[in-house]
């Protein structure tokens, strides 16, 4: 088994679906982003978006929290490559997010990710940095989330 | 007034520091980032980050948080320029976001924003982008966070 094996170079893979009710919507947005389009269904009604949406910031959580459930079953996946299993470390961060879509109160997101690439770090042996497309899609198709993340995990 | 003065360009703006306290930091985890280094002491210590931290998801909702109060502040500000008051509407997205040194818990993260630049979107009448640059610095003065985020300012 290489390490495109385990990390799957290539595919893309569904993480799966969720919907975003409203109560969550309001929950998380009272808490981090208190926004009227994101707290008030009527004051959403008369705003710039017509209607109570998600947090961004909670779509990308979001998109973390089945990123990890699905990285839970690859880390029970066997390991038969040299050396030890690979151990999933922190990110260092990710470009171009992009908010494309609002997504509105009952409306269900299905996340995906496809892994680019992994290289070696010069500067911390025994590690890789793992790249990631990670998207986002409404019930009609449209990708409403994207962005470029990254994950270092120990290889050595 | 112009739109340079209200939005502050070129100013860096403290918005608030934030003690990430253990509790916090794993309620936040258990929800959207349930790796062991975010949700559990013991198994923390024993990880690659050797002890509890917070998610990058939450220290950057947390950014939000305390931009979002600042921004209150400005909203309540007379506008005396031409036209309406402006009115803030959603992010299309950011660049280049960088979580650069963990955030243990018991740490205080003091957060700024920087606007940078204001322009008119050809596509959009009336609505400008305006760009910021958001960071996050912990008690010793590291930088824990940057990244450059955009928000859409309906001003016709």
């Amino acid at each position: 088994m290489t390490l495109d094996e385990y990390f799957l170079i290539g595919e893309t893979v569904t993480l799966g679906s969720h919907k975003f009710e409203p109560e969550e919507i309001k929950a998380f947005a009272r808490k981090y982003d208190p926004q009227v389009f994101h707290v008030d269904e009527e004051a959403a009604r008369k705003s710039v978006l017509g209607g109570l949406c998600a947090s961004g910031w909670h779509t990308a959580a979001t998109w973390m929290k089945y990123n990890l459930e699905k990285r839970m079953e690859t880390e029970g996946v066997r390991w038969t490559g040299p050396g030890p299993q690979p151990e999933f470390g922190p990110s260092p961060g990710f470009r171009n997010l992009k908010w494309l879509k609002p997504v509105y109160a009952g409306e269900t997101v299905t996340f995906t990710r496809t892994a680019l690439a992994h290289r070696p770090l010069a500067g911390r042996p025994g590690w890789n940095l793992l790249t990631l497309r990670s998207e986002g899609f409404d019930s009609t198709g449209d990708k409403v989330i994207e962005f470029d993340s990254a994950v270092l995990v120990k290889v050595g």
